[in-house]
């Protein structure tokens, strides 16, 4: 794979830190890495590929001295940079919901429908964090029966609001285990020892746009675009690690074990279920892994049509930097980021 | 209405502890309360409805004393003391699982199924706690049109399992927070900062017996023997009260406003709806209150005859305590307990 140069917005949040461990992991081929953030940081030294960075401004300049751009930030930050960085000639892969549903930006989880890539204008989006692990575990069960419907309630961990929430999990805990003040910041609510059924903001219809988001990205990922599914999102006080309790039903009877069976041997999936052991997918075990974890498989006893089951993932990886990393190697295996090398 | 000698079983626990505080709060008219807890609690000094109670063994000539023994401890004692205390002439009204699904026993919810009461036969058991608030909800919504099915997701604090767990939270969060040891105890995994797919045990069909439970309860509450529910139980790192995800398919299209107007000015529950000010109901919100609070109400965007709404009670008061009295003053209120002045 030819090398190229990347640049990392957001370098220093939760999901930032995590995409440059992960590109450590997997020797990603950067000729050069330029770490930018918010004008607090500039300065900060970071070593990230064995080199030792300094975190500076996310400059036109710096923008159209490299081939790749990730943008590890909030939308906001996404809106203003991705056109910038696409402007000045890089390819961008973006975590942020900005550009997910635009018609013109793929969505992509690479093991579902990396075919997608190929018509990318400039800007490919990385699928929210509770949506990459259920598109994960439905698109091999389609193969099993058509599914009708889907309903999924969520545990969602605080690393998915970002490192200053985990900061404040951290202090409320200790203040509410010594009967201390509770003052909520980055939550309208005490999260320590609560939850909270209420992820990013309330939409007209009394979903949240989270909840929103499983049900429009699932159905861009999946090439279905009727796909009947209904979320309700809530947040946990756990630092690492997105849950979600899945009902699917299908349109003809399916059971456990087929289930059981097409979930097993898929790239990025591992089933974790054996109740007897007490074995199921728990977040203290995904923190720091790559795959989706399935467990609970179960026919369902309201419907012989439907299973019950269980997902967990690390959603700073998977549900992050993982999925944007997995992206941008797919773009290079398919020359579809204009490197150094290509440009020749 | 009349005065009667109580017994308090397994008074010094989580549920227990709270029980005594109803009595007070409710001015239960009890003549005479004699409280019982296991050999490592006796001669421990409690204070009930004002007067100093010294904890003792539940044997045969107490119970015989009392006109209403009250179990609040677990099915194993249900089944030894509760048998007993029939036979030495007491009503008995059971917290726990044991005697539940008995067809001789009235399993009540005085608000849904007061009326079941006059067959009892010495025994009426009191539903589990995330059954009750779930039934609740039901009973007034099955007026609005017939419910086709019920999917929910629980989000259990550990005060269900009691006042160990508690301490267990407790301990292990304030080790997590200090990177020290966790050690698993009333658990089978670490519970802070963690959520676990697992309340009770696993049963042959890959359910627990918790979610059964909410299956088959809910059934016999409601005299709904057909009724289709699917649950998955999770336990979450929360000290007071469950929390439910519930999604409800009628046979017709029913809107988010008749089941709001529905769900209105019914006994014991409290509609708390308005996302556009954070107010939803949790866990840290219902801690402590008697009512069970109903929020995010809105058109299940999966199915037009589908409402998605989310529950929030005080597992020990609506779903233990608080019922068990009720259930007793509704006994009293219609000449069901053999008190001394009914003995005459």
């Amino acid at each position: 794979m030819d090398g190229c140069r990347i640049a990392v917005i957001g370098a220093t949040g939760a999901v930032g830190s995590v995409f440059l461990s992960i590109l450590e992991e997997r020797s990603f081929p950067a000729t050069e890495v330029r770490l930018c953030a918010s004008e607090r940081s500039w300065g900060r030294k970071l070593t990230v590929l064995g080199k030792e960075g300094t975190v500076e401004e996310a400059t036109p300049e710096l923008l159209s001295d490299v081939d790749l751009v990730f943008v590890c930030a909030g939308s906001g930050i996404s809106r203003e940079i991705g056109p910038l960085a696409v402007e000045n000639g890089a390819a961008v892969v973006d975590k942020s919901s900005a550009f997910r549903m635009d018609p013109d930006v793929p969505l992509v989880i690479p093991e579902i429908n990396g075919d997608d890539l190929e018509t990318h204008r400039g800007i490919v989006s990385v699928p929210n964090c509770s949506t990459a692990p259920l598109a994960m575990t439905l698109k091999p069960l389609m193969g099993v029966n058509a599914i009708e419907r889907v309903v999924v309630s969520t545990y969602q961990s605080v690393s998915g609001t970002g490192a200053a929430a985990v900061e404040e999990l951290r202090n409320q805990s200790a203040s509410s285990l010594d009967n201390g003040p509770i003052e909520p910041s980055e939550y309208p609510h005490q999260i320590a020892f609560n939850v909270l059924p209420h992820v990013e903001t309330f939409e007209h219809n009394g979903y949240t746009t989270e909840e929103m988001k499983m049900v429009n990205e699932t159905r861009k990922i999946l090439h279905e675009p009727d796909l009947r599914i209904s979320a309700t999102c809530v947040r946990v006080p756990v630092m690492v690690g997105h849950s979600e309790a899945v009902h699917i039903d299908f349109e003809e009877p399916v059971g456990p074990g087929e289930i059981r069976e097409a979930l097993s041997d898929v790239p990025g999936l591992k089933v974790v279920d054996d109740p007897a052991m007490n074995r199921y997918p728990m977040p203290v075990d995904a923190e720091g892994e790559d795959d989706v974890f399935v467990g609970r498989i179960r026919q369902d006893v309201s419907n012989p049509r439907g299973v019950a089951m269980w997902l967990v993932t690390d959603n700073l990886r998977k549900g992050a930097a993982l999925n944007g990393i997995q992206i941008a190697e797919e773009m290079m295996s398919r020359g579809l980021v204009s490197t150094p090398a290509r440009r020749g």
